[in-house]
């Protein structure tokens, strides 16, 4: 990544924490309660962070939605997930959801190696 | 918005409006027939249009639509909604739908505050 | 309906009314958070609870969850809806969701009427 | 089938036909616009009608409404289609929407050996 | 359970292992292999089966199945999840998927009690 | 298209196949399986490759995955369909899955142009 330049990981990061913010912001009580929620549930528990990421990355896929795959994808990696286990996820989210499913695995996977880039100082 | 460039919610129009003339000179009388519907739904009936275009907004929301979200977005506007009724719109909209729901709602608060800086005369 | 047998849509509140309470039950809280907020978005806010509840039903009814567009149904009519609105109502998730929507309109049309039925005291 | 014993198929045609009129008779505009177009869209064009039951078999299958499912595997047998076509129908169905299309692949099989023995003079 | 009646569980069972060998019977080659991909995806790999079949079951109530839930339910339970950690994986897909999931949850809660009167030998 | 810049088709085209390497170089034996078997279900069988790829093309349209729209879009110029047929395709998604399928319609007729301005030799 040249100076100045931001990447689309980047951009993503920045826009979801700006509008996060913005909606947050706007007032109303039962969004901001979604929003509680919706960090809690995936918390320790019974069921390790780690394997509750992977539920959502599974549900994420197969409901077809590239920013929360994005966002879950990121979190397994922060929570320990190694690529073959996320191409398990993937292999799971694929035979449950059908071909449908290949163009955001196409999209992850290009997000999985952009975020291994970073972590190894290359962008 | 500087000379001449085009800004995306412009791109989103005169694409729409553009695609639509393409597609209805085809001349395919059942596509005809369903965009002359697709119309006429939302019109003032028992229910006032604000009113339809709101559960179009909802209902565009939950199955995740951007351009759908986009459309009834400006039209519940131009129908009187405030942005206070519309952030209700979004709440029950996520409450039934769920997270996957608010990436498509951080485009449209985004959407919203073009739409009031073009009322503004700021764009 | 004969002495000591129980209709359709009795038995859907029943089963509804009993698992709800042995899923509250299960000490899962963030489980308890969703259903309160499931209650509370529908309330009146400058949107008006019947508003709300109309959205909610086309919502559902895009979505094609039957057990959903039973209970808005009942809500609708509650908060004083029409028939006539609550046709308009799925002539708007109609045209939304295409015709994968007629067998769910089917079956709320046949709860509406026997709704009706109830309220004549016929069943 | 015994005497006066009505099969699921049966009660299928009966109570999709009976609602049909009740929503027809109810008056709705828009709606009875949507019914008809419905019903054109499947008829002979520059593609023929087989092969677009086929077309509405295989989206009723991956979007998984059991109805829908059943109205077009009556409709594409009408039209001459051989069981072994209709398993390579469900073949894309299943590879497009993935394993949750098998339990309506299975009722839909399950309908199509009821129809084999309605013709076969059986039931 | 009395002699001879059959639960709604063992029915299911029953159907789906029939259905199961009537398509598989068939003869289409791309269904046969469906069939076999979709056992061995939730087999131990880096991920163990527990993870998988949790992953499935998330899956498959954000998408509303509830023959796929019913599936994933038993195997998780034959796996040793307990009804804690089976809460903690609804409560992620109730967050995810949103209201629209909790009737499937309804009936998931009412076949893991089910399961758990199998268990203790009440049915 | 002027010297060295790539058309959004051709972008598409490159990502695919460079992103479909990547994914099948992983490893993950289920995925790769799960690959082959989404190229050979549209092969011709009893059902001819034209008539396999218009149903997924349908699917693709009311499961509204702008990317297989893309693909299948493709193959059924390859397999030598019409525009007028293309157009019936689209028409019987619309009605199936509603007016959600627009924005998806309206995005595939520009490609279709594209596809045909290649064929002229414009781009």
């Amino acid at each position: 990544m040249g100076l100045g330049r931001v990447s689309p990981l980047e951009e993503f990061r920045r826009f979801r924490e700006r509008m996060n913010e913005r909606i947050l912001d706007a007032g109303n009580l039962e969004i901001k309660r979604f929003f509680a929620l919706d960090g809690r549930v995936y918390e320790d528990g019974v069921l390790p962070a780690l394997t509750k990421e992977l539920m959502g990355l599974t549900a994420s896929t197969v409901l077809r939605c590239d920013d929360c795959i994005a966002y879950h994808l990121i979190r397994c990696k922060e929570e320990g997930a190694s690529d073959e286990q996320l191409f398990e996820a993937f292999s799971v989210a694929l035979v449950v959801g059908g071909s449908i499913v290949i163009p955001h695995m196409r999209r992850a996977v290009a997000l999985l190696d952009e975020l291994g880039d970073e972590d190894a100082g290359l962008s």
